[in-house]
């Protein structure tokens, strides 16, 4: 199986905070995820917070997380608003045992393409890792055109891209980018979305929810992957009420205040991110789906 | 005079490859702005890729600056993802001389308002340095309400803010904020649109033309506090072609070529981003307004 393709399982990680890396609490919910039946680890992305963690603490959570599974790959997120910074974390992660890099175009000012052009093809030229294409116009304000990702696929480590759900169809968003890019795997993320993703044919489903609730979340993805709608809708149906908070609130406040709740860490997140606000915590207890 | 008021000029941080502060440069580049006629260096804002900058890195910049102004203040940009960072950051100004500090909403998940309020109040308290607050939605992601600005207005250190040039009139939106929040200073950035804003009453202008070009840019803005609107048109005239440029590309890679075509420095910007291409660096060559 490819690496990134299936269901890839983005856990938080729980820092204290002065934003040293809980290792204990990182390597129990990476565990949780391996027993729970997803594909890969997604560590250290927009959820796992990796832009508020250190060098050297993001070096410790990808020996944490690769310490705490047997079977399934480790992807660590490499994002810096430096080239020669996302390179350095690229080659800690390859040291640390990481399978895959995950790569987005963090920005101050925004980045023009050609910016992002020489910025991947450096960092994905560090080391024989294999590196996801990380779109994510909501937190790099870079949107990827099928164009560019034609010119990255030509680059031999570049193995994949995560894409945002699209605003228009799906079917032809997937479709643009198969066209343009036939040698990547192409995954969605945006978990409320994403068993259509997978039924029209995505490979992977890149989950902020898989992290915390990889037993159902797996359950779906070989549903849809399968072909299986009704059982697919069935499953995702567990999941509606959390698909509305993440919709309404973004996945990162409130799957943190879930692992908190089912007692998987006492970490918060790193200020200024604030929690959830005591109205809100009612009803996402309420929509847990387990 | 307020520390806010009048013409405060941006340089840019001049950096070698690996992101060392090349103090000499950047010196020089604050003689120049001093002996110009400007009112106070804006260090380490956008122009001066504060985000690209290292904390160590970002203390010896302002140690250079403070040392090579005898007269005019140095106000520090200190904007960090974390709160615990800018704190240091905004210590780290104090210590080594600054005179005020420029603190953004720096995001990578896009912040709410309570926790850009929270992260204002811990920074803003963590020094005596009066502090203005730096609304650029188009690298933060953030908007500042007036009503948020009323409430950070009782903040005893918030004593200004820098804000955008309005997508509709000028005039309301800086009447909005001063009834908002009458003690603060107000000033704007977007060189091609302060003019108008010193004529229509603001009280500062945050400028990156005037990091490189001083002497016109000071007699400008004088002209357009003093509300002599037909000298500062003749003036502002002599930056047409630049602010047609900035308009166009954003002033950050423009001015920092533009330091080279000088001879102020021959530091290029920090990876990923790029110096501009032959055809513009033409025309910019024909825009410098002296």
């Amino acid at each position: 199986m490819n690496l990134f393709s299936g269901l890839s399982a983005f856990p938080i990680t729980p820092l204290s905070p002065d934003g040293a890396v809980l290792t204990d609490d990182l390597a129990g919910l990476v565990g949780r995820i391996e027993a729970g039946g997803a594909d890969s680890v997604g560590l250290l992305g927009s959820t796992g917070t990796y832009m508020f963690i250190r060098r050297e603490e993001r070096r410790r959570a990808v020996a944490a997380a690769v310490g705490a599974v047997s079977s399934i790959p480790v992807i660590a997120g490499i994002g810096a608003l430096r080239t020669d910074e996302a390179i350095a974390l690229a080659r800690d992660a390859a040291d640390e045992g990481a399978a895959g890099l995950l790569l987005a175009p963090v920005s101050y000012t925004p980045l023009l393409e050609e910016e992002v052009y020489r910025h991947f093809v450096a960092v994905a030229s560090a080391t024989d890792l294999p590196l996801c294409i990380y779109s994510n116009p909501g937190t790099t304000k870079f949107t990827f055109s099928p164009a560019l990702v034609a010119r990255l696929a030509a680059v031999p480590t570049i193995a994949a891209i995560k894409l945002p759900l699209p605003a228009g169809d799906l079917p032809a968003d997937l479709a643009a980018f198969r066209e343009a890019a036939p040698r990547l795997s192409i995954g969605y993320s945006g978990d409320w979305g994403c068993k259509d993703a997978l039924l029209a044919g995505a490979d992977c489903w890149f989950s902020v929810a898989a992290g915390l609730f990889p037993n159902p979340a797996s359950a779906l993805a070989r549903a849809a992957m399968s072909g299986d709608r009704a059982e697919a809708d069935r499953l995702d149906a567990a999941f509606s009420g959390l698909w509305d908070l993440f919709r309404a609130q973004g996945g990162l406040r409130i799957v943190h205040e879930a692992a908190r709740i089912k007692g998987l860490t006492r970490a918060g997140l790193p200020l200024p991110l604030l929690g959830i606000d005591d109205e809100l915590r009612q009803r996402l207890i309420a929509a847990l789906p387990e």
